[in-house]
């Protein structure tokens, strides 16, 4: 039957596909069967998956026993015994074989079984031990969906998930995945950055629509609108097609404004740069006209192997870089790498209780010079090549600053005695995006020779919300007046001081955004080419001088409510 | 033999007593023996340790069996051989059953005996494997420790440990401990503020005292200096027991200013406030003249137990503390718990990969509206017996107070009708604590009737810095010139909009600040009251107009270094 459910809007496009769900909570999985054929497999997930938990509970039991309350180790042993419970293994092993069930839906049945045995008990207090079985319940299902969770999405799936990690979704294009549904991950939240930059329709923020699909029902994902509709009609998909078919042409006429300037209303041009990684990105940039590369990624060099990079495999990857942005910058950022990434790489790093406020960025490359020196040789190399600029991340005060400057300058003395192709000048920057360098940027800016903001990280340390922590979604946005009041502050000592600024995070990428950043007098715009287009499309319908006039009334305004009118009310005045 | 190291000074006094050295890095053990009559524990000790081991491996082979590389699978059977392997374990128990080893020189001597072995052999694959079972014997050292972190500390002794958890160094005290000797943790990091405030001297960062000592071993650990004497001469002791006399000398005349008023040398009336937690704060905060409790934390009530406190026990709590300050106002700081708390509580808190930055404080509250119900009804009862406020912890926007203002509206005139004796004004106060409350403060001020700056957190999150991160010790300070920059913006706004301003935070505890937060303008100190009588003297030695004069001064500094400098060279100007 068809249903109709509301989402928010987290990234554009419209999907229709099959559900793939995820990690549902066990006491919502509804009724689902399975072939004959797939019955051994299915019992074999069930059994691995009941084996992990009673590894768990051996391992905690064995770990705790010296240390714990009775209290607690009681706890332990009842879900031990639940676990080893023949009636409940005879039970789920019989719903799959018998009544084809899927393991979920065997666990729900069984659980449901078992808890209407428990709720007929005369005895309080073996009533309320159904709530270990519970959560005996749920550690199975987790267990069962750890592996899932790997080779989640085949080409045509929607995944439908309750969050969706972003190191998971970067896999899904490449599985043919369509779109997604998820309940957290707000417009801001990483995941949908990273949805909107791989054109993944996403719409989140609907945990009826989670519960409620199950594998394997067609949807229609809208990710402008917000809409999922379960088992379309007729008259869905037709419209589904029509607006396939209008994105499709607005793609089209969008193509058109490859080979036109950036240049707002009243003739003033504004730089747009692209954020880049790969060569393709950088192909991509380069034909669409990008001023340069403002953001060049260095993580993905040291991220999923065991060994560092040397300064010879860096180097042919700047070098290459360099040559396909032919004669336009390249602005290659420093290791941006913290302690969330700790097993993900060869460098050992510790563990943080808070890895966003850890050693990361510059703080870990002062922290490892020789690491830091072969990725600044690399990129001096490269600069033989076309021109280079440095970017440090992190960066918190002058000091950081000071250090780096005098170790470029003494690994550039060094290496023009044998690279004779060296530029003189590489240009020093610096990423914006720790409050305290922010706000202190007077005391620095005579130190760089440009500057980059990165919203993204700023915003998370000035609201004090992780941005991929996906229960503050209501509170991470840059829509707050401390983040406007800062930008423009950054923005004015820039120009001031005579340094180009850009701005490099997700904020710069939204074209619903640009009049606001024009307005905050950004002339910089650095973001990933997929966003390039259409943001000139937003910025060719605005008029600077216009926005640049509306800034004292943008920063007096109270709360995210205000700005958000603000932006409305001001669209049509370009 | 003597021997003198040389750490950073972290908490002031001076102490004698012997080493309690709690876990060490096994291949730095040194000799220790053991009388016959510990034997039996010692080997229960061991068995328990691997033990625990072993439940870990097999918990982790079973886990990853499915989904990991056949390296990595190997490498945990390598490890479980080695755990399995008999000689490792007869060795082990020969060494001492027989040779009266501790079980920590018994792993490093087995250690040993293996490595030569094993660097004996003709095979690189083989002589390679040395790491796994270093490895292992590394994971037996940590099982063994993790029973002995938990009693660690016996009357007389000095605790010497790599790093010390601010949740262990709060029971030290109560065991008798003396003092503390640690690698990590800088003046300004939390165990260092918590060892201050519980006049516990420590010094830290000497890692080569740390590899040096022994359990046992007599120390006299100088948290004025920064020096640690390892068996102490004759001399030593005598100056310590001097140093000793000097100190209580210094303590009872400072006890003379309990009577006194704290008022500048220009005459000018400073408040001091107390933070506060138990009755004896309470009473001890009283008899020194404080102006009221600033600071009056309810976490206690949450921690360590499985439910949660109802309104009745809360009322009752807040209450007596209402009393014990005898007319002068309590400012009860709402529930200020996060994820990094999460095992301490009945409130199933959520796992957060950044708790620093995740839902706690006001963000919590507003979450779990009944919890937070409980919570203000409680205080406004409480009102009854004295004037009470209630402060807000991490504010990042308007409309967070707004929401908060609403509700105690609500329940105020809820409870009027019933509790006749509750006071219409109940002040509402907001922490500065999170940037974006600081830089937008102009815009909610006026939905306040007071504010506390919280300088712990607001450092740790202007600098992206987890102020619990001993690798950024360096980076975690206030004498950064956007804090100074921050705290002057703070303290005018308020006093142009006429809302009184605290400082709760650790900096305003510190008497070596008092004269730089008199020139940012801050006139109410909050702190806990064993900081009091040190503040209240250093404070009477400034002149409030001169030091206002040298604002300006303050703010144009550039860095860390020329703050430090310009507190030193102005300490004589008042």
């Amino acid at each position: 039957m068809r249903r109709v459910y509301q989402g928010q809007p987290a990234a554009r496009g419209s999907a229709l596909g099959r559900a793939r769900v995820v990690h549902t909570h066990p006491l919502q999985i509804r009724e689902e069967h399975i072939p004959q054929a797939d019955v051994p497999d299915e019992l074999a997930r069930l059994r691995s998956a009941i084996g992990v938990v009673r590894g768990e509970m051996a391992a905690l039991r064995e770990k705790l026993q010296d240390s714990l309350t009775p209290e607690v180790r009681d706890l332990i042993d009842v879900h031990t015994l639940v676990l080893d419970d023949l009636e409940l293994l005879r039970g789920l092993k019989s719903l799959v074989q018998d009544e084809l069930c899927s393991a979920d839906y065997a666990l729900r049945l069984q659980r449901d079984r078992v808890a209407a045995a428990f709720a007929a008990m005369d005895d309080a207090y073996l009533r309320g031990r159904m709530e270990d079985i519970d959560q005996v319940i749920l550690r199975i299902h987790t267990a069962l969906h750890q592996r899932d969770a790997e080779t989640a999405g085949a080409a045509g799936d929607i995944l439908v998930s309750p969050s969706v990690a972003p190191a998971d979704l970067a896999k899904l294009p490449s599985q043919g995945v369509l779109g997604i549904v998820s309940v957290s991950g707000s417009a801001y939240s990483h995941s949908a950055i990273l949805a909107r930059s791989l054109h993944l329709p996403m719409v989140s923020g609907s945990a009826e629509a989670l519960a409620d699909i199950n594998d394997g029902d067609v949807l229609i994902v809208d990710g402008d609108s917000g809409a999922i509709i379960v088992e379309p009609s007729a008259s869905d998909l037709r419209q589904h097609r029509t607006k396939a078919r209008e994105e499709q042409r607005e793609r089209k006429a969008l193509q058109k404004l490859r080979r036109e300037r950036t240049r707002t209303r009243d003739d003033h041009d504004i730089e747009l740069w692209i954020n880049a990684e790969t060569r393709e990105d950088i192909a991509t940039g380069h034909m669409l006209g990008a001023n340069g590369v403002g953001l060049y990624r260095t993580e993905f060099l040291f991220l999923q192997r065991d060994e560092v990079p040397d300064e010879e495999e860096q180097f042919l990857a700047y070098r290459d870089a360099v040559l396909g942005m032919a004669g336009r910058p390249v602005t290659i950022r420093t290791l941006d790498i913290g302690a969330d990434k700790a097993d993900r790489t060869g460098l050992a790093l510790p563990d943080e209780p808070n890895p966003a406020l850890g050693v990361r960025g510059i703080r870990l490359s002062l922290r490892r010079p020789d690491l830091f020196d072969d990725q600044l040789r690399a990129i001096l190399r490269a600069s033989a090549y076309g021109p280079v600029r440095i970017l440090l991340p992190m960066v918190s005060s002058r000091e950081e600053i000071k250090a780096v400057r005098l170790r470029v300058k003494r690994l550039h003395g060094e290496l023009s005695k044998t690279h004779t192709a060296i530029r003189e000048e590489v240009p020093l920057g610096a990423m914006i995006e720790v409050p305290s360098a922010a706000l202190s940027m007077s005391r620095w800016i005579g130190l760089v020779d440009f500057v980059s903001i990165g919203t993204n990280d700023l915003v998370q340390y000035l609201l004090a919300a992780d941005r991929g922590n996906d229960a503050l979604d209501d509170l991470y946005t840059p829509l707050h007046p401390a983040v406007l009041r800062v930008l423009a502050d950054i923005i004015r000592t820039a120009r001031l001081r005579g340094r180009p600024v850009a701005m490099c995070g997700e904020f710069a990428a939204d074209p619903m955004f640009a009049p606001l950043l024009l307005t905050l007098g950004l002339e910089q715009f650095s973001m990933h080419s997929s966003s390039l287009l259409e943001v000139r499309k937003a910025i060719r319908a605005c008029s600077f001088e216009a926005r640049r006039a509306m800034l004292p009334q943008l920063l007096r305004l109270q709360d995210r409510a205000a700005i958000l009118d603000w932006l409305h009310a001001t669209a049509a005045m370009d």
